[in-house]
């Protein structure tokens, strides 16, 4: 028998088959598999008492809308699915093929474009506001890296139709809620607002695009104040420099509040804009509303050099941190635009997206276990001497009394069959003698 | 806002975009996906207390892998994927582009093949015997038609490494309790043994490849053994057609049971061959332990007119049907030379495939609901009056009564927005006064 990453023989003699998965793709074990699930589950109980329903697009979407839309670098990682049939050969019998003829279908990278394209296609089915929650797959033929993978789960709550800052509050307070059903605690969410950040470079006097400068407040946590002031010194003039980095340093400082971090923006006599009122009254707003459910159990902190990815957001943006942990477990923000780039409807919308693999990844490592899994027993038979209604008779009685009962025939070397059921998480067995009235169960691995 | 069906505006002037979802696949609306989610649900907690264990694979699979398998018809129907990077500039730059050197992934077309190659490369982390559950995606691009879809979800157990038909009768045991879990009853479930089929062919004279006369008795249902005898004597020799279509037809006459059937083949004097005889024991014991835990609920019967699709079976095989419906909500058997045929490695298999899309098509049809579902409450705030913090901890509130709680702003119209309520299966509303201790919580509908 050849081994794991070899090759299989068959029986025409073709190309050899492959044993491993896809590059870049994973087999998940049971164990894996069964921690995924009820960690699942446990996320989608505690979105569903939020109000969220689950709605299903496919893997495949048209290939111009996966292109046509805000995915930035993702749109270089698309899997694009081969044209069929006699569209194909057309393509093949012209003299110049070009690539982009090729395909017509490609695997979804994220869940927000199929989002946007079902809430278009299907509004007249859904209640609006339209509370979503998608769990699912996406692809990205990204560069095969430690923790990355190819094809991974996403899991994302959006509501789309809603003004106020109830939905970001409730997004935040789904998702607190489903970290602590999981088992997590000591996590804190930070909150910072997309006109905030802009009115505070503007105030700094920076002109032009803003993006490069987000990327390098983006950098705080690893290059400090220091390291972000001599990146932009690199391209912009020393005074706007000095005053944006004096702001990030006394909000440091001062572990950044909203009203001080107002009054700074304020202290050169002008007012502030109706704009930027607005967002520090939402932000205030939403830290108040999530503290009043979060009974302690986990923080919301202003951090105006919060930045996340800089593409479609429009107002405010969060991140769960964890202690321990540098990476975020989840993050979101509003988006008000992007139906509307989609569609022409002006539809307010904002969404939340946990971190599903880097979740699990954590309680991987912690070696958590399904909250509410049946002890797995094992019946062990006489292939040779019992009866097959007298097993499943067995079977039957001790699944009655809770147990997740599998019947294996018996192996010569008992020790080693007991050892191989220890190793994989079973609790119990019991060697059947032919008689179902008398079944003696045994616990594994306490003789 | 343009309707389904109809393209997006974009925002670039490329293609335009498309609201609907690519040909042949579907959106799933949250009633729906909310019955999905709680079958599969029931089946996968019914099928783990028999002890199986979820596994899962990669949607794609290396393209030879998938056309290097037994998967007839379904090889013609493969989404393939085209290949990334500096591998597919090559090829496109070469004067002559064959299409087999275009794509070098595909997606899934079944869960048969992913197993074997899953199972071959994960051995050593595995139990053996190897007791599995997949439920998952796969895609098919067939010629659109009604109830039928270009991605659907395929549900399989499967036991490898069991050659004692236990394995049989554990998952027809399992299906059945799945089934009865999610409602149903008065199934039936029919078995045959691909060496019965094949001897009884072989004891009435035909000679040759047996295929295209196991298809004609595949259409017994449809045709009678009237249209049975008239396809068959087309092609071959009329006394070995008489002698079959009498075997049919007395089996058809005495609600065949497994001794006159073996009576019948004996007839001629000769007795019975081991494999038979073997084949027979098997199916007896499977009837008899399926039948010790039945209770009564569903039936278990021999039916020697039985075929399945032919490609890989070689024992027992079988499926389930349903009063009223004339086509099967799932089916199986055993296939002991794949894995074998893979790796090398002789171990024998069997698997059963729930009918996922039937089944949920029929409890649509039915209009049968999740049955541990929350009661849905819509909490109906004023976004000018209400703080956000008074909201949350009102919804808070009746979070902990048990509701499945959602905060909507007030709309001017608010018959018209309770309709909506009532229409997407809310049961409940509470008009919030601004007052968290005095929540009025009324019935949708009830006025």
């Amino acid at each position: 028998m050849t081994g794991s990453g070899t090759q299989m023989k068959t029986n025409e003699s073709k190309e050899p088959l492959s044993l491993a998965p896809p590059r870049g793709m994973r087999d998940l074990l049971p164990k894996e598999t069964a921690l995924r699930d009820w960690a699942t589950r446990v996320i989608l109980e505690t979105y569903e008492q939020f109000g969220f329903s689950r709605i299903e697009t496919p893997a495949l979407e048209h290939l111009q809308n996966l292109k046509g839309g805000e995915g930035g670098e993702n749109l270089k990682l698309i899997y694009e699915v081969l044209k069929r049939g006699e569209k194909l050969e057309k393509v093949l019998e012209s003299p110049n093929i070009e690539r982009d003829q090729l395909a017509d279908l490609g695997l979804r990278f994220d869940l927000t474009v199929p989002l946007v394209r079902y809430f278009c296609s299907n509004q007249n089915d859904l209640l609006f506001p339209t509370k979503a929650i998608q769990i699912g797959s996406v692809w990205r033929a990204e560069a095969p890296q430690k923790g990355r993978f190819r094809q991974f789960t996403q899991c994302d709550i959006d509501i789309l139709g809603v003004k106020s800052e109830i939905a970001e509050t409730e997004l935040l307070a789904a998702s607190s809620a489903a970290l602590l059903n999981l088992g997590f605690s000591d996590f804190q969410i930070r909150i910072n607002d997309r006109r905030l950040l802009t009115a505070m470079v503007a105030h700094c006097g920076f002109t032009g695009r803003f993006d490069p400068i987000f990327i390098a407040i983006d950098k705080l946590d690893k290059i400090g104040v220091e390291g972000v002031e001599k990146e932009l010194l690199e391209k912009w003039p020393g005074e706007s420099v000095t005053a944006l980095c004096q702001l990030l340093r006394s909000s440091q400082e001062q572990n950044a509040d909203l009203t001080s971090f107002a009054t700074a923006l304020q202290k050169s006599g002008e007012n502030l804009s109706q704009e930027l009122s607005d967002a520090l009254k939402s932000l205030a707003a939403i830290i108040d509303g999530v503290q009043s459910t979060a009974e302690g159990k986990y923080d919301i902190v202003f951090d105006p050099t919060l930045v996340r990815g800089m593409g479609y957001y429009t107002g405010p943006i969060f991140e769960i941190g964890m202690k321990g942990y540098s990476y975020s477990m989840g993050g979101g923000g509003r988006y008000d635009k992007m139906v509307e780039k989609f569609s022409g409807r002006d539809v307010p919308a904002c969404g939340f997206s946990i971190g599903f693999e880097r979740i699990i990844g954590v309680m991987m490592d912690q070696g958590a276990k399904p909250k509410d899994a049946k002890e797995k027993l094992a019946l062990i038979f006489d292939p040779n001497r019992d009866k097959t209604a007298d097993i499943m008779k067995a079977a039957d009685k001790l699944r009655k009394q809770g147990f997740s009962v599998s019947a294996h025939p018996r192996k010569k070397d008992m020790t080693k069959q007991l050892d191989a059921f220890l190793q994989h998480d079973f609790a119990k067995f019991v060697a059947f003698k032919g008689d179902v009235d008398n079944l003696e169960i045994k616990t594994l691995g306490s003789k």
